[in-house]
């Protein structure tokens, strides 16, 4: 019997840690380490490999490392008789508002100039404006982003709302619908993409929206990779259009080696990690799962095939 | 008539600019660049160097560019029968509270890391712990700590609090006085030193401090580069008794080039700026003085050389 974690751009040790301070007993594997593939009967994964899922003759269910479970919904190599669950984690909007917040106080506060200053043994203060004067804009007021469009006001900073229906929030400037879009933009320097993707979202954040920010405009897109036309984002910042970006999604992820994005200075990337799970915070659900699933008992958090959810 | 800034390292286009917003006919001058030393009439200085102040005839007053006038006060080469004035900057405390909590997210979300790995084309996810589970301890809660620290907990980080009287703070966890400091440090992990500078607090962060610290622990320094025991620090980093620290504040401003902070990867250097005289803030009051300089009229803001302020 053991509890394999499939999930390769992952640092799984602390994943492992956390099972183990559930229960010390569990044994615990991490693909591609696995000694008898018989003795397989749950997985988490996240971004699994092709081929992975059917490794293994006696998996009973598999549990998605995080909220989602498209990666497994989707997975065709996932035998049909293996049931599906996930993890729910409570600590999504906060980590969501940390990073938003730290990006944006990196931004204004010219913080990665620092950084890089300090590698170089550079003495270089910049100039940076007042907090109520920096103007933001976030694209989305739901259950992300209208706590972070909150958080960011609360701090001090000048913010703007664009929601597809119009909504009343204290202390945030609201736009709604389309016809609002373009003052919206005209009135936003640092826009923060947290928007669900749907067919009218997707591609969103294209040449039109970076030509009517005001200058200088930064982009933080934290929602979907295909909210963004990746080389209008490169056209507007090598024409000075647009300043520099914080991505923390891409189409393809891992981002490719040959991406262009690696290659702009003004672009920061983090992989993936504006809101995950954390290990500490799941790791009884994914114990007590597993003990469900070994002893044929209904799984808590069950992702329905038909419904794919 | 002419208004000379004399700042060797600061980025001075911003502030003539700014003179210019009120003014657009004021002569403005950026030292070493003076035309005709005997126009100069009103200097606005930081951190002159020596030899500079008394090489213009007709020197009425100078302004410091911050609140403090340190620099000015100790100048022996600034004649005697020349007045002394500051500006009054309103939005210091709401810059030390974004710098702050900038450094804080940094260290929490593994920002500097992924800045660097970005520039190194690497896509690595790292783990980070909840904000609940972050320990910070702010020490000093005065007019900048207080509000540092409320901040902090606003955002949903563990706060300790420690001051020379005891202090009762909604959602921060105080201790006051000697005998309270070890028990402080023991609840802390990310240590923030926001204390005046006195006989008692001068070198404050040494070895003994941070020994006492939760691992991982670091230091972040915003008051006075006097309060950190520097030898002490690379000894604490190299033998993994801290993590690291950010660093805004420096007994040698500029820090000195072979200065061994500069070579430590996990010290962050920023050249005094978490709080820093903005221009578009303040460029109204330089004007308004540097009129009543040129008119003879009473100037604002007046430092007294008799009392020191």
């Amino acid at each position: 019997m053991s509890l394999l974690f499939v999930a390769p751009d992952r640092g799984l040790s602390s994943w492992k840690d956390a099972i183990h301070e559930v229960d010390p007993n569990l044994d615990v594997e991490i693909w591609p380490q696995v000694d008898t593939p018989k003795r397989v009967q749950f997985a988490v994964c996240w971004n699994q490999p092709k081929h992975v899922l059917d490794s293994y003759p006696n998996l009973k269910a598999v549990s998605s490392l995080g909220a989602g479970a498209d990666h497994l919904l989707e997975d065709e190599f996932l035998p049909e008789d293996v049931e599906i669950c996930r993890v729910v984690s409570h600590s999504l909007v906060q980590q969501m508002k940390e990073y938003v917040l730290g990006t944006v106080i990196n931004i204004q506060r010219n913080f990665v100039h620092y950084i890089r200053q300090k590698d170089e043994q550079n003495w270089q203060p910049h100039n940076h404006p007042l907090a109520s004067d920096v103007h933001i804009g976030i694209m989305g007021l739901g259950e992300l982003g209208l706590p972070v469009a909150k958080q960011l006001s609360q701090v001090g900073y000048h913010v703007n709302g664009w929601s597809r229906t119009s909504k009343d929030i204290d202390g945030v400037t609201t736009f709604s619908g389309k016809e609002q879009l373009a003052p919206f933009l005209q009135q936003t320097q640092i826009l923060v993409c947290l928007l669900p993707l749907t067919n009218e979202t997707e591609g969103i954040l294209d040449l039109e929206v970076f030509k009517r920010l005001q200058s200088p405009s930064w982009i933080i897109n934290v929602a979907r990779g295909e909210h963004l036309v990746d080389e209008d984002l490169i056209y507007a910042l090598d024409s000075d259009l647009v300043k520099g970006a914080w991505l923390d999604v891409f189409s393809e992820e891992p981002l490719p080696d040959r991406h262009a994005f690696w290659n702009r200075s003004n672009i920061m990337i983090t992989p993936h990690i504006a809101s995950i799970t954390q290990p500490s915070e799941v790791a009884d659900q994914i114990v007590d799962n597993y003990k469900r699933a070994l002893s044929g008992m209904e799984l808590n958090h069950k992702v329905e095939r038909e419904l794919g959810y």
